[in-house]
């Protein structure tokens, strides 16, 4: 079993807002991050898919169509959005790394080729920052 | 003569979108960058200043009142807000890296305490883009 | 389950040496590293908790309370401290960062809120060196 | 259980061909990888072992040591080289990051001294793109 | 006048020959460098060029733009190649990162728009090697 | 005209303490950075140096013979070190970021061979502080 990791960047604006609650709860529970004009961030995301090595080709997958998948499933999605207001996969949850991560896992699965099992979804909201998912 | 540059952060949102321009031309110029809700960036600010050491703290000045004088004037005012709508000295000007560096300078620059002088604002809005500017 | 990192910083100054060794022992042992004047790194501190997002949040749990729990219980004690004189976690014990790691577990575990766990300590010495520690 | 890092660098050539397959075939699986001048890259390699802290070092091993094994057995084969020409243990298959990885842990775990275990080679391509091997 | 700088990648082979030269010289001067099967690196490009933001966009020039000029006039001929064998404007010259910041200089300063004006290419071969030119 | 960079590191302990003041007055202008019992940080210097390429080698000079002289009149000097203490170039002074990279500029400029001029000290005291000198 072999691990193979793809990074890639998309920047969204967001805020982190919880509609049944009011705007002093709101700005009570999450700061600045509930500014009503938005805020945003340079997200990295991290997609880690594990497997055997192909025998012709030495690689898991071709890295360049995990890539691809990446680009068309999500950041084609996410990169130059407004998470909140934008993001079909997002409605109705609030706009957290976590569930960000989890939505990105939910997009991604269905389309990783078989020869291979999506392993990790790690995303950084900031350099200091980071979220990882493993599927459950 | 030494030069002693701090390194500050802010997250914000922007877009590149021209007013006095129909939506079809933000676009066309602009791209993905005229979305109009918004995307974001985490910016890193470098700030630099220049002067002689003081014999007696080895220093040009001391970089925490560096800090606190950036935060103070600058990142208080940028920091998780939009920066089309929320920082008075980016009212009616494009909201490009440029005109951002250009205005954390004219911020500063009366703030610097006369023992050195400011030299430059390098501001990255992602890791693959930078601006320089050094007053002039 | 999703997992959330939070990296902090701090500057130390420290010595490998032990004082059951000779000088000449300690040397051979460790090399420069037991300079009996001491030496030090900038020490940088990933904390990593694990558990399942809140759904009015989205949230993990607070990442700034995170933050804030690590610099009260840890960073307050370790930065631009002695690691080997200023430090009493680290009494009676050699100043490697394998051992760093696990003080500075035992130091956090009890003071992690509930609704997550604590799931990893991964300390850099350097660029080129780091520890990870899971609790057991 | 602790786990310990250590980071070592190699630049290496390669090209990704298989020699069973025509120039044809290799170009539309490969793409400018399989350039027959061959490309090359900084290859950064992190070696994991994982043990238990000795009470007079405070060390799972000392890092120097570890760092000197993996330059003799493996930055040595390897750091200036052209990986499908001239690296003994990568003769016969596909020179990519996968196998690379792959034959670094066989390289080296024979030689990693009995205190500790070997737990992972984790090898960066390129700053976006990374394998990682536990050894099974 | 403000600096803007846009940064790209690419990987490739090469080895530091003096064809004048026997092999032994060659081994002597230039070490593993001089490695006859070749070695490579993953250089990182950075371009700057310097102006006075347009007052409609706020940009320099669009940094898409000039990413794009710098994929077709250099990336192009540089990425997933061998920098002694493949490439036109090194032909004849010793492939050090001195000569190849100059050639990509040489190669770009015609296809820079004329509202700006081409000001450094900076060129990192490993992360700590890196070569500057200004153009003369 | 060229300029070539080369990056080294050393790792040291300090104190920002002026003995002709008291230590209530070190505490108040220094803060923690006064702490008696000394703190310490990874230093990253970047040395560069500018001339012009020679025809036969493409080098500025060799980027391993600048290392070495680095290595020898510098960083061994620093390297694990109290640069209070121990390092006879800074006796006297005050132990600042600043003062350090004039001291090492003149260690340094009397063995950078005539071929080249020295151009620049950088010198990181964290990732977020660094101090440039350029010898005058």
């Amino acid at each position: 079993m072999v691990y193979l990791t793809r990074l890639e960047h998309f920047n969204a604006a967001h805020k982190l807002y919880n509609p049944k609650w009011s705007k002093e709860k709101n700005e009570e529970v999450f700061g600045v991050c509930a500014n009503e004009n938005w805020h945003g961030h340079n997200f990295e995301l991290f997609v880690t898919v594990k497997g055997t090595p192909d025998i012709d080709t030495g690689f898991l997958m071709d890295v360049k169509k995990l890539s691809k998948i990446i680009q068309t499933q999500v950041i084609k999605k996410l990169d130059h959005k407004n998470l909140n207001l934008d993001v079909d996969f997002l409605q109705g949850k609030m706009c957290s790394t976590e569930n960000l991560a989890i939505g990105i896992w939910n997009e991604l699965v269905a389309h990783i080729p078989p020869i291979v099992k999506l392993h990790c979804i790690k995303l950084y909201e900031t350099s200091r920052i980071y979220v990882e998912y493993f599927g459950e």
